[in-house]
């Protein structure tokens, strides 16, 4: 007789500080028998990391590997991963999928996600999201009031960030990277560079905040973004 | 001789299931000997009750009472609460100011940290925002790939949300409340009624997720949300 088909969790683990995981992340990861995450080709899961010191001996962990590269992984990794994790849930086993931030923003749990819901019981644990982080880390609001937020990926055309930036009252760029240059132009010549900080690996113990206009070109990681308010720093008398 | 100031720590408290709280979240509200809160004029604070089984019988708690009403409260609600909050500090004492959601993330928090930042030392602990727990209820993804996302609330004029739906890829429209009528208007225009969802009290246990063409005009809380993906579901060979 087949088994009852286990439950996908796509868990939101946080940005990166263990402390900003929820109970829920934390009781359901406990709970499950299987627990996988992202991985690179090579060496440690980020996501993995954040929730290690809450792993139990004896549950089964499943590295899912994503080659670290411009543009998107072949689907062929997700379809396979997918297929691993349908093995597991088609044996009656619950699987807690990591996710750093949130599973639904911006996550590569969502490409899972396509291939598997609608065959399985899928349960999203929303988690904190790298954009909240980052305000917090900032001390800077992020939107208010009757603003309107942008959320920007560094990654499509500068044309297009101009625009979208343009009409914003508060922003985001996400997934600054090897496109900070492109970034810096287009700050520069909307004359946001003063409005706007720089933020890398926020709530982690090597966090860094700071005037985007300081930031070198050089030494900017993945896991970084640009918060913009136009108006600047928020009113008392708002 | 003057006490040494305490520390005020902003503290997000998740969208409303009580086991969205973080371990950080929970770790300092317990610790801090002032509990603050917004609360309505007269009634309970839906922040407080998020956290009403962790809070300690030594504890001091203020509420913040916020008239319900269109528009900005008076800024002398404001003043005057952030007097209270800094006699508290002044005494040394720590205070944990609960807000649902996420501070920065339009919270009548931020209207109390402008008026308190620079003088104490503060401390933001970000939270699972509204926008990521409709997201996960409504098992739709809020934003993947190269898309941008806009955040936008149901406050601002018909003509200036039709424009920013019209160049999303994705959207949320938050603070439905009284505006309904006026986004479902919008939605019909840009024929985007098919491609929104209607989220309220997202993980609560009378929570609701339907189509927002099912929605009833007349029955539409302030804590509730649009979320609309212009390409529709996510395709699993994306």
């Amino acid at each position: 007789m087949a088994a009852i088909p286990g439950r996908l969790f796509g868990i939101g683990v946080g940005p990166g500080d263990p402390e900003l995981l929820t109970l829920k992340a934390l009781r359901l990861l406990r709970a499950a028998p299987v627990v996988a995450y992202p991985a690179p080709e090579q060496g440690d899961s980020f996501a993995r990391s954040i929730v290690a010191t809450w792993l139990e001996n004896g549950q089964r962990e499943i590295a899912i590997r994503i080659p670290i590269q411009p543009g998107l992984p072949p689907a062929a990794i997700y379809d396979a991963a997918a297929a691993e994790l349908a093995t597991e849930l088609d044996r009656g086993n619950d699987v807690a999928l990591l996710c750093q931030g949130d599973p639904f923003f911006y996550g590569s749990f969502i490409h899972l996600f396509a291939r598997l819901a609608g065959r399985y019981r899928i349960e999203i644990v929303p988690g904190v999201p790298s954009i909240t982080a980052c305000a917090a880390a900032a001390s800077t609001p992020l939107v208010t009031r009757d603003e309107a937020l942008a959320v920007i990926p560094a990654t499509i055309s500068e044309a297009e960030i101009a625009r979208r930036l343009g009409e914003s009252d508060a922003a985001a760029i996400v997934k600054l990277g090897r496109h900070f240059p492109k970034i810096r132009r287009v700050l520069r010549e909307l004359d946001l560079l003063d409005n706007a900080l720089y933020i890398e690996r926020a709530t982690l113990p090597n966090q860094r905040v700071a005037p985007f206009s300081d930031v070198d070109t050089g030494h900017v990681p993945y896991f970084s973004m640009a918060l913009i308010r136009r108006r600047g720093a928020i009113e008392v008398n708002e």
